[in-house]
């Protein structure tokens, strides 16, 4: 039985929410109807001012702190962030976090049955842009009452959510908290992509995208593309410090024919096998696609700062100086244009070796500088309630 | 047809020896015969004095210089630093480029037939490591009558060979030249040999290796490991100037639903196929794995200094600033462990963008350093040769 202490948001329920009207989506197509996933944590202040926005990353969904039951061995994936005195605060925060459209844990997607044919949509269900995704979680705020969120927060491709909600919709939005992110990736991280795909689409269990009809899940190719992504989301330093060249079996004295295994790759291993059999090939295709087309600033003629004078909310910028994935360099970037266009921006560089990963870890001065900002939200917030 | 420069050692062809003395491997197992393909260039002088031996990595072979026929379209694999005047100086030194056994472009390898079945080898070849080259490079050597190299070079693996040839033939060797290598793989090069290996191993036309006798290549499987590797070959700097976010086909306007493919995809699945058509599965496993079992100091206390006491060569190491897969810090610590061994050393860190990779492109920088020092090696063969 796990404990529940003090900090934790304890025992959560996902809620699910059905859109009949229908989404238009950036490629044209339209989603004649889907639903939402959602969790909530904390409770919302009577004038709606108090709720934040959870924007998940590539694997992530709508379990981002607390427990579904006694039994759960660990918590929603962003718990060391999100409860009563932990950053993201509950005892001052309504927070909302649900699992996106195009998800694999209850929002409609891939997996999901197109009404049209009474088959699941697999590889024909609409692809998404990150601004679809900012679309139908504004329409998740009017369900929920909130006309305007006091924070947008999302690390790596939530980061990309949250930047895209303070240009879309620049009066619903109060804050917005960049971590880990890019305004695009570069040619590198869709060379990472591309070939995470392209181990999943050359996998023959795949069946081009259809295999819930044959009963299939394309295991080997999802298990190398989570293999090559878990690389990528860790620092080669924190790599060598964790594993080093340790064995888990066999010898290397001399006479010894065994294969020699080394931790790291059992590791990885495990982890691709983990994760291919809890995740949906379909949506990890459609979620990568997401992440390469994403380009913040390629509606205002590709300059970031003409982009930034539609935001009118404040930002916190924060990036890890391990991650290669996202690399600081990409943050400054954002910070960089912000200032440029004239936004309150603090942007914060935290020491980590943890990698890209280093956004969901803990980290003291992470955890301050994150911490501070949000404190500061609340007390804005709460000396306005006083005052009506 | 091809234009052959005066700078192009020209026309050269491969040729094969044999050996039937059974060959005693790291693993307790025994190549009772093998062939090994080679290329020299250059005229051996008459004291056998100003042989080098060059040692090939990943996936190199014999042909380093020159061309086979007028027809080719491209010369051997290193032919920007093989020829005359260029800084392996084939008017100065006789070159020996040899395909290592387990190799496959002749050499006695996975698809070569194991005469106590009469089957091809395939997964059943003996593991390789390193020494295992060395000494049957040491057999190459006793065969065209060269008592000891002048110099043994190699880049990458090859370097690991030339690292490993100053410790185990002290006495055979008078320059050992190591560029872009490392005295050990990092956790995170052991981890990317590992996916490039589970996409292979999972690929069902891989048949646990024995796809020869099914007449079939893990083509899909290999395909992805070489997309793997390739972008841990290129510099994240240099991709990005190289390919950007260009685009192939497809358009990103809003309201267009085709799939949007960047010029880098492309380009990678490309690679990707070339390699999965030209090279061994087999091969590329066994040749992985001995990268992975490397450990120069491992025989030696894991002391690289105590390992480095044993060698009676100079030494010349070079290292690129973008190639984060041997990276510069890598090459520091065979300089240092050489320093403190008494050993003399040059070292030069070379500007470059083109990653790991840059150890075959031309540089300025590169190809003086590497000349001069060659011309230092030459000179003292010439003097030695007219005193006597």
């Amino acid at each position: 039985m796990t404990k529940i202490d003090d900090h934790s948001v304890g025992l959560v329920e996902a809620q699910c929410a059905e859109f009949n009207e229908p989404l238009q989506l950036a490629s044209g197509r339209t989603l004649e109807q889907y639903q939402l996933y959602y969790e909530t944590y904390g409770e919302l202040n009577p004038s709606a001012s108090n709720a934040i926005l959870i924007c998940h990353a590539l694997s992530g969904n709508h379990h981002a702190a607390g427990f579904h039951s006694y039994e759960d061995s660990k918590p929603g994936w962003w718990d060391a962030y999100i409860g009563p005195g932990k950053p993201i605060d509950t005892n001052h925060f309504y927070v909302v976090s649900l699992n996106n459209i195009g998800g694999c844990d209850g929002s409609t997607g891939p997996s999901s049955i197109n009404p049209e044919t009474g088959e699941p949509w697999g590889p024909d269900f609409p692809r998404l842009r990150v601004r679809d995704w900012v679309n139908s979680q504004a329409r998740l705020a009017d369900r929920l009452g909130i006309e305007c969120w006091a924070a947008v927060i999302g690390g790596s491709l939530g980061g990309m959510q949250a930047m895209r909600w303070s240009l879309e919709y620049p009066d619903r939005i109060k804050h917005c908290v960049v971590i880990a992110s890019a305004m695009k990736l570069t040619a590198q991280n869709i060379a990472f992509n591309e070939t995470a795909r392209q181990a999943i689409c050359s996998d023959p269990d795949f069946s081009e995208g259809h295999y819930q009809q044959k009963d299939n899940i394309p295991r080997a190719g999802l298990s190398v593309a989570r293999m090559i992504g878990h690389i990528t989301y860790l620092s080669g330093d924190g790599m060598g410090e964790k594993f080093g060249r340790q064995l888990r079996s066999g010898t290397f004295e001399q006479g010894q024919d065994e294969p020699v295994e080394f931790q790291i790759q059992s590791y990885l291993r495990y982890q691709g096998e983990k994760f291919s059999t809890s995740f949906d090939a379909n949506t990890y295709i459609l979620m990568t696609q997401a992440l390469d087309y994403f380009d913040l600033a390629r509606e205002y003629n590709h300059d970031p700062v003409e982009a930034f004078k539609h935001a009118n909310s404040k930002f916190l910028v924060i990036s890890f100086t391990s991650d290669w994935r996202f690399a600081p360099a990409r943050s400054k970037e954002i910070a960089d244009a912000l200032m440029a266009a004239g936004k309150s921006v603090s942007y914060a560089e935290i020491e980590s070796d943890a990698g890209h990963d280093a956004f969901l870890l803990p980290n003291q001065r992470y955890e301050t500088v994150f911490s501070n900002y949000l404190k500061g939200v609340a007390q804005q917030i709460e000396s306005k309630q006083h005052a009506q």
